[in-house]
């Protein structure tokens, strides 16, 4: 049942000081010692879901069919908050039913969703602190090694949304959220990359679009289709998020008009 | 004799714009290309002994018997420190002789401690400021790939202590330290998790218990036992370092009554 | 075709907040499900070309022939500048032309060098903005996989310079510069280990030699040959680069005298 390229990765907000996710690779491997484990990001901030909510979303795409990632971003652990575990067309999923799992979930509205309840697949005694250690870590590791996914616990059919609502469309405008900010200073919209002419975020009106970030004057921002296929704003040479000053949440509007691009 | 599920740990005060833990990956690898290298951690603050000495000893039992965890905090590079190899039960460390393996060789009096001393196990020329990659990787690689522990160096039997020495019981008092500050600021002393019922640090007296980060009022400490085994010191929703400007060393006192839990 | 042993690195200036190089390892694995990817370095900083072609030029010989690598410090990503793969005596690199392969290149001056400019490696409708998880990963993965060299696209012959130019030695003095400045605050330049007797940064001149870290008396700075084979100038217990107050790109002079080591 084992296959030596099966992927199991791990999305957390545990830095770089400690050794939380370390912990969580020796439990995989002591289950299955030939899954390989990839750290999606353990830079996720503190109890910062949309931050995980996001990355998911965007990264595990691009991880082959047969993936399983585990997302510890976990504010409430050892609360009553559940452990949810998706399947869907291709890859699994583990995480806190916190809202992580919001956008995947949104995609994918065939995703077979249980509850984590079966505690033979986790470590014994689990700590009522470490969840992604104890719990999470330990039945991705099963999962990878054949365990049938619906062994993991009871179908569920509600979970927490995602973090921000989707982009909405009226008329000609549509009305998103920023909903992350790059290492680069970047601003990622929810905005789809096809929909725009120019943008509007507080009393700002951006109308320049770009190809790349080297497009537009010294410190005037551009929108441009990100790597992610939505909307972003940028800054050549500079931080957009420091030079407007806005924030992860705050509205975006788009216009929708002659010129917008369908065909992405 | 080579294992492909064999794994080498990493941990170092390296930090994340270096390249000095890829400098090992790479030389572990020409040694031993299929052996499995996690990084346990190099975020270790430069020269923080203490800071690595806790993390080896509450990680590094979540890993399979047969792993080698090699750690550099190596302040003392190039002096006439000696390099320890140590051999448990089930698995086997490489570290400078700087109190790093301390808290392991307390738990394990019976492991069989060496000198690293046999060069035709590391690097030709080896520098005289980073044994990491050029003695300890090389060493450890070997012994990944079935070379005989005893080959390294001569038995040793003394070497430097832990940083902090374990907590003491008097009566119905358990004296500790701090140990340890983690990522979201939680305070995690050397006290095991069964002998509290109230918790002292300064003039300070903390009487709430919790089982989870999400207890106690906000603002408030509260103790609980950790995903560690240990009692930590945690405030819900803040980090209990900054509130209560403690540091690393510090003295705690916790009292044993009669509600202690013996039972964990 | 396939080697398991294979090694594709990545170093990159995407940080540890966001899923840019779990992508390209998304990627990778899903062209090459059992090559090893090393993360060489994501914490460049954002757009710093010297820092990323200094690691690349002293990490890169510690892995095994055949070892691929794969940097992407690119702030010129979307505009015409061009992608580079070389092809040295034992290893592969790929990076944009803007001097992250200046100092491999200049030791290397029989390597094979071309354009990136054969589609069919990349993923289908690469994005303008993330070159390295859509041309530069897929690339590597295909060549990880038994793609011989030249599919990749024309050999060209003229590329951008390292960020410096080498040190350079005129009479008794060579002239060199800081190109790195470690993560303990050491200053590493280019000048190499054997020449010098003392050294100059501005008008302070530094004659104490030095074997390691330890020596020197507190906050005096001392010389020595770094773990990179060239000189490097220390502060015992401290950061040279805060005590000294100077930069990467500034210029140091080496005397050469009678006691210059030419036995390294």
């Amino acid at each position: 049942m084992k296959d030596p390229t099966t992927i199991i990765t791990l999305t957390t907000d545990f830095g770089i000081r400690d050794g939380f996710p370390a912990a969580m690779h020796g439990v995989i491997l002591s289950i299955n010692p030939e899954v390989r484990i990839v750290d999606l990001c353990h830079g996720i901030s503190p109890g910062d879901i949309a931050h995980g909510a996001y990355l998911l979303a965007t990264v595990t795409p691009y991880f082959r069919s047969g993936s399983i990632h585990v997302a510890v971003v976990d504010p409430g652990v050892g609360t009553p908050r559940m452990i949810l575990a998706v399947k869907t067309k291709d890859q699994m999923y583990i995480a806190p039913d916190n809202g992580l799992l919001g956008y995947i979930l949104e995609r994918q509205p065939d995703a077979e969703v249980r509850y984590l309840e079966n505690a033979d697949l986790w470590l014994k005694n689990p700590s009522s602190t470490f969840h992604g250690r104890d719990i999470m870590a330990p039945t991705a590791a099963h999962l990878s090694a054949g365990v049938p996914f619906h062994k993991v616990g009871p179908i569920v059919n509600t979970w927490e949304p995602a973090p921000f609502p989707p982009a909405k469309q009226t008329g000609n405008m549509v009305q998103g959220r920023i909903i992350h900010v790059d290492h680069f200073g970047n601003l990622i919209t929810n905005i789809p990359g096809m929909t725009s002419d120019s943008l509007s975020i507080g009393d700002r009106r951006i109308e320049q679009r770009g190809l790349t970030f080297q497009e537009g004057k010294p410190g005037e921002p551009i929108v441009l289709v990100g790597s992610s296929g939505w909307l972003e704003i940028a800054i050549n040479g500079d931080s957009a998020v420091q030079v407007l000053g806005v924030t992860v949440g705050d509205i975006v509007t788009a216009q929708v008009g002659k010129n917008s691009r369908g065909d992405r």
